[in-house]
């Protein structure tokens, strides 16, 4: 086959993996479990042998190796990750092969492969924000991801949106996060559903879930819950909404964006989700106008396609994407 | 005399100018009032004139001129100010010498004088901070102030610090501007004093205060107040503290910056000011540690030294001020 580079998006759950030739045809993708109970070692070792099979299915060396890992992270070294709890890995501790090898952010690198490939093709300046089990983003500057003068930036899901409010599992109080997660929004439904029912059965919600099945509610039922009226999932799906478009507005008046991505779970709610958020983000701006909404191209391959680019830039192709088909985007997606 | 430029920082009040030489020697200083009352015109037509005199001063054509500008700018024209009044204004239309022109947006061309000159002199990524009458900053990325996508970032006084507080003149809710600017503080105070003698004798207000010495408070004496142990000062100063150490916890999240330089008149309080909001900062900031807050360098002259630096970038000196003598810092300020 034509020669391609490895791209691996190291999630604390599980890594995409991926084949990605010059021309940006996905030739492949995989997925494996991150062994993250068993230690940082294990993970590494996960890492090397994930790499070499791929790099075994592509049938010879890659080009390059591009790897999108959580935490603190340079170009040559995953300095820190809570997350994964490893320390100062540098990039050919986890790279079995000896090809040039170049290592992003998780969340950062997703951002360039939007802004290289998908719904940031045209835009220069603007926020990736993809909104799973925590938010984290992308702040895009002249089409590339930026990181803080220490690589800490980006922290949009702890910025404290409701300063009395409830206190959030990083220790602070009324962070983005802990209202407009995905699992903030399943986990606020599922509790104030169990209050209600049936120890007060006037309760609107104890007529249509009961407490053992909100217990196990996701923040999609949510979402559809919120679209049929039901008046629990419409206040807890508000308080969503109205924490993102404070946490929004403000991202908006320090930068100026030229637009918001909006990515993971929650985004793909869509208009439940993005139509209500552009109208409140604008009533919080009343001198300039809000920045566009708009859904992210990649979805759950924006990680890999990200450590792809960055594979081919460390294989000497800083251009890498710039020319890619805008077909990648119908290429498979990750499993 | 040696070859100059003529720097000018054209504020709502009065305008700052000045004649800098090569190498950083502040030859002359004089202010003009700003005729905003009288429309944009005759704003324009006093900027011209107070170039041809501040140029005549100097014995002699400058090498260029810079002048720092509020509202949107580019390098070439001031495109909007509400403060002014005016639209789409060539830099050529502001200077009446066939010389190279460069101009800046207000608040960032200060914050690059602190960057180039002041505080921020060895930082690479930083935020600039002048509390004054109202609240704007300047993104420091690389060195350079960065403005967004469009010119318009850095409106830090306007992120909604209490979601559900008090009305800001914006339009908007709970912005850190109408709690934390040196006029938010008098006016706050002046109100609450007012509102709680001589019909609530009983207030410790109306002890230390009378409701008509409290109409004409400045936030000097606020903090001067609380230093001395006035409840109500501290209770005003405290919220503006909160205030403050909400936005740059979420600045500090977004964009991790190696310091905060604080400037303008509130922050020449000194540590009643920069020591609770170290603190309060640290606490809104429970899994990373604040950046350091820094006294800005400059003060009121940071405006025309940036001015001055971009008077000599246009002349074809990029690296205008990277030699200048840290002796600028001694050199006369602006009256």
């Amino acid at each position: 086959m034509s020669s391609f580079v490895v791209a691996l998006d190291v999630g604390g759950t599980s890594m995409k993996g991926g084949l990605v030739t010059r021309s940006g045809e996905i030739v492949r993708t995989d997925r494996r479990a991150t062994p993250r109970d068993r230690g940082p070692a294990a993970v590494i070792a996960t890492i090397r042998s994930f790499i070499d099979d791929l790099a075994a299915a592509g049938g010879g060396p890659p080009e390059g190796v591009g790897l999108a890992v959580p935490g603190l992270v340079t170009a040559e070294a995953a300095l820190y990750s809570a997350n994964i709890g490893w320390r100062d890995v540098p990039a050919t501790d986890l790279v079995p092969l000896d090809v040039p090898v170049m290592l992003g952010h998780d969340v950062r690198t997703g951002g360039l492969a939007e802004s290289v490939l998908g719904a940031g093709r045209e835009l220069s300046d603007f926020l990736f924000l993809p909104i799973g089990t925590g938010i984290a983003g992308a702040t895009i500057l002249q089409g590339e991801p930026y990181g803080g003068s220490a690589g800490w930036g980006g922290e949009i899901g702890h910025i404290p949106v409701f300063p009395e409010g409830e206190p959030c599992a990083c220790g602070q109080i009324g962070c983005l996060e802990t209202y407009a997660s995905a699992s903030a929004v399943a986990r606020r439904y599922s509790t104030r559903a169990a209050a209600s029912s049936p120890a007060a059965p006037g309760s609107p919600v104890a007529a249509s879930v009961t407490a053992s099945a909100a217990a196990s509610v996701t923040a999609e039922r949510v979402a559809a819950l919120t679209v049929s009226g039901d008046p629990l999932a419409t206040e807890i799906w508000g308080e969503a909404v109205e924490a993102l478009s404070l946490a929004l507005a403000s991202y908006t008046l320090l930068l100026d964006p030229s637009a918001i991505v909006l990515g993971g779970g929650l985004a793909e709610a869509g208009t439940v989700l993005s139509a209500p958020l552009a109208e409140r983000l604008q009533k919080r701006l009343a001198f300039r106008q809000a920045p566009p909404l708009r859904q992210a191209a990649l979805g759950m391959s924006a990680g890999m396609l990200g450590a792809a680019l960055l594979g081919w830039r460390a294989a000497g192709f800083a251009d890498a994407g710039t020319t890619w088909s805008l077909d990648v985007l119908k290429s498979p997606r990750v499993a």
